[in-house]
């Protein structure tokens, strides 16, 4: 994961905390930067707003959102299905019921065939191995063996940079204030419900609180939102 | 590329000549056979209907087309575009402006995420790397790093098959003939074009026409027609 400063980044900006964690992250290293959400028809879509709201506000070349029905036609999860969101395992391979299989594998792939139409290799994603909830797609061996395939499927030279990968919610937040992502932050969307306030219920609402707990920090969209 | 006989198998069916011959290859070999056709807005779009008749006449227990608005989105080439098909590089690489960026590994992402809710793990294309026609994603080093990243990011042993990834034209033509398949490539569409009778002049064309002949066989398609 080196680190560049004249080149252009491509950043995958859900408008979550850790991906908006990543967006000043980068914006901070790369003279240009771009973004990249998916709408995949998640019952959270509120994200989208979020992420173009941040994107925005760093003041991106271009942001774009990419439509996916191929994964609601593909089916059988909570995130684009109408089960509850829970935070139990759905039986398989002990993988929460949230989990949209090879979702981060298609989210990239997808990165990189726009990269590289915008001549770029440098992807950046908030990935994160340490609070992974079990996405097996998070996880540095998965992104190391991706890269590979992208290099090689594209003949480009691709580096997937991921700077939250081996940090805790708790270091994510103590890296967010270092690197002056808490005005984004608090724009950002979490809750897999969609729910502005947070529900503070679903998996996602657990995680982001819990982490912001450990730094002893104040979640700024609280803060915005007069809960805090 | 181990051969199996008990399991079910996943076949990435474009109902092209190449996608087709691996389709009969498969049903030789596995109990069960799904299939798989990808709806990205291509101009051949005749080669789905191509597609949905070969998958009938091999008997599968599922044919499922999947819609991709993604790659219509990024546009910028050929295939999904309003540029005309040519034999000639865009000048990028040196690659054919018939090349979608990722597409293969797109395609199998999306496969392997179906085949992850089947349960199952083999996973079946035709891509080959000795005519690759300058598409880097049908390559043998793409496809083993891809499986890494498909095994890494769904935990789960998928195994690519590439039966013709090592053949030419004219061998795969013979290994057609010998798996039976001839019937089935009498229903191919191959033309990018989409034109039927083929144009006989685009790149997917001439390729096809050059194995038929190099092999000494006529093209059950053009037989069908009445054309040869």
């Amino acid at each position: 994961m080196t680190e560049t400063s004249q080149a252009a980044a491509l950043v995958l900006c859900s408008g979550g905390q850790d991906s908006t964690t990543c967006l000043r992250w980068a914006a901070n290293r790369f003279a240009t930067v771009y973004t990249i959400a998916f709408d995949y028809g998640q019952r959270h879509r509120i994200e989208l707003e979020a992420a173009a709201h941040v994107a925005a506000e760093v003041g991106v070349i271009e942001h774009r959102v990419l439509p996916i029905n191929a994964l609601s036609a593909l089916a059988g999860n909570s995130l684009t299905g109408k089960e509850p969101v829970t935070s139990e395992v759905n039986g398989r391979n002990g993988l929460p019921n949230t989990f949209v299989p090879g979702r981060n594998l298609l989210f990239l792939t997808l990165a990189a065939a726009w990269a590289y139409q915008l001549q770029i290799t440098d992807l950046v994603t908030g990935v994160c191995q340490t609070d992974y909830s079990g996405y097996p797609d998070c996880r540095e061996q998965t992104m190391d063996a991706l890269a590979l395939a992208l290099r090689a499927g594209m003949e480009s030279p691709f580096t997937i940079h991921t700077p939250l990968m081996h940090l805790t919610k708790a270091q994510s937040v103590t890296m967010a204030q270092e690197e002056g992502a808490m005005e984004l932050l608090a724009h950002s969307h979490t809750c897999y419900n969609g729910s502005v306030p947070p529900c503070g219920v679903c998996p996602a609402c657990v995680l982001r609180c819990k982490g912001f707990a450990a730094a002893g920090v104040a979640d700024p969209l609280l803060v915005r939102l007069g809960l805090a």
